[in-house]
């Protein structure tokens, strides 16, 4: 038989293990044309909570009673396509299913000599390209910058830190524990980092640790952490708005400082960004993400939790910020 | 005896006309070099308000018992700088005075024979540029798309709206009264036009009169009318921050639904404008609005309020939208 997580129903605020469901199914064979995968590593990520309302977003919603999908490593087992064969592995958006038929259509190949095949859901997956090119086409950090991150010990942030630094910012680092902040500037490179769980005053901690103002904002989590941030935003800053963590579960909108007086005054840039609009950067970004990579110019960080049926606790968990660096699940 | 406005002290909340004084002092004489100048109309704008608090921000403030400076169109009546000749017209930064003597640096000479004198202080000055810049630099309007133009019947919506009619966008506007409805879609063109006075649900409305939803907003006002039109963006809108005088008066910032969310979900990008960023723009933005005036194709209107002494109380009618266009002091 082959276990498949379903959502079970839309969740209404923090989501539960009760909004998914743990089913099996018949395991497939393979038509004309079509792979046999098994999921080697499965993504869980902050964004597919938005996928599992249905409010209008950029990406359609999950549907109830159907597996859910989402990046993942898988192994082609059986290939009846000739662009496959048994033992290649790829990634791309697959159920989460033990195993599932495919026609290969959006799956890319994916090599285990290159990087570790977690590597390829994170740092050269999804989460490198987002840090990437929340950079490289929203922020444009320049020598010698002061760059905020938040979520900074997150997938998306603890490399956009890293790159900050190759590009010669000053980096700041958010993160909500001792341990978290500790690891960014004894292992990530950071300049300075905050445990916002311990400060009362952000805006004062930020004007500490960054001396001469922020120009780039990378945004993982808004919300009062973000406000703290932006009073110390210098004048034609750039804010890249990558994730509000601190809102999704939220069942209306949250509210805070109307932002409009501030950006005309210190004429700032707020730009919402979503990785899957600059699809055309993707291979450029990738080869400079794995050049690093091979430099040990980057490093990564990943909690890896085992078993498929541990796949929704683990992304619970990302919510409660158990996750250090890329949470991924390994099958 | 020439007399001269003062800023009497700095206001809070909304200002008053005890935060001015009206002074006289001796009528200046030039030295070698300079030119004595007869103010002729005198420009009163929102952002002033501004510079009348000490509070941070992208210019100086004004100094309490200090003359206030703003945009004025002036007559050389002496001149001892061969650049000028008595019976000269410029315009530039001038203080509120009746005569005053300068170097001339940083005036510019205009021409009444182009269009009426105080038509460099809006259309073919600052609020003209504002518009076009606004629209060009951040906008950028394609044709088909959706602009709605907030603050729509003063000197930056109106002009606004019509270079959006240019450009061949349907265009919005939301303004205060049933008159200045009316006059948008008479008289500039507008497609349609809200009384946000009368309407109970900005949201709604801008929904009925976009069925397309909207790509460009030029915002000059913030607060709850934004956040109607926010609801509407479509993915990939653009938002110009010109303005926000629904919170200039303000002595906290004001509070509203957070945006991070939004600009994710659709995409979007918030940026503060500011005329004075894009100053290796004006001379191709002034001679393109100067062609359009003389086809025709924009209509300017003002509100001329005559009288040195009346200049505070034109300022002070600007925040109750007495204005219709923009607002000038005639001398």
């Amino acid at each position: 038989m082959n276990q498949v997580i379903t959502l079970a129903k839309r969740p209404v605020g923090k989501p539960s293990m009760s909004d998914f469901s743990l089913t099996t199914e018949d395991k497939p064979s393979p038509a004309d044309g079509e792979i046999l995968l098994h999921a080697a590593y499965v993504s869980v990520d902050p964004y597919m909570r938005g996928r599992m309302s249905d409010a209008e977003s950029y990406i359609h919603p999950f549907e109830v009673n159907k597996p859910i999908e989402g990046l993942a490593v898988a192994e082609v087992v059986e290939s009846k396509n000739s662009d496959f064969e048994a033992g290649d592995f790829v990634v791309g958006f697959l159920a989460w299913k033990e195993y599932q038929v495919s026609q290969g259509k959006g799956l890319r190949k994916v090599d285990a000599d290159i990087a570790p095949l977690s590597a390829y859901l994170g740092i050269l997956g999804m989460t490198g390209l987002t840090a990437y090119l929340g950079l490289s086409e929203i922020g444009k950090p320049q020598e010698g910058e002061t760059l905020v991150v938040s979520g900074a010990a997150g997938a998306v942030g603890s490399v956009a830190g890293q790159i900050g630094k190759i590009q010669g910012c000053r980096v700041v680092g958010i993160a909500g524990s001792d341990e978290k902040v500790a690891k960014l500037t004894s292992e990530f490179g950071f300049d300075a980092a905050i445990n916002y769980n311990t400060t009362d005053d952000m805006a004062t901690a930020i004007a500490e640790n960054c001396p001469d103002g922020v120009d780039v904002y990378f945004d993982n989590v808004a919300g009062e952490i973000s406000d703290g941030v932006h009073q110390n935003m210098n004048r034609f800053g750039r804010i890249i708005n990558c994730g509000a963590i601190s809102g999704y579960n939220d069942t209306s909108v949250p509210t805070g400082p109307r932002v409009e007086m501030m950006l005309i005054k210190k004429s700032l840039l707020m730009q919402g960004f979503i990785v899957g609009n600059y699809e055309d950067k993707f291979p450029k970004a990738s080869k400079q993400l794995a050049e690093w990579l091979g430099e040990e110019k980057l490093k990564f960080s990943e909690t890896v939790v085992e078993g498929f049926e541990n796949i929704p606790k683990a992304f619970l968990d990302l919510f409660e910020g158990k996750n250090r660096g890329k949470m991924v699940v390994k099958i």
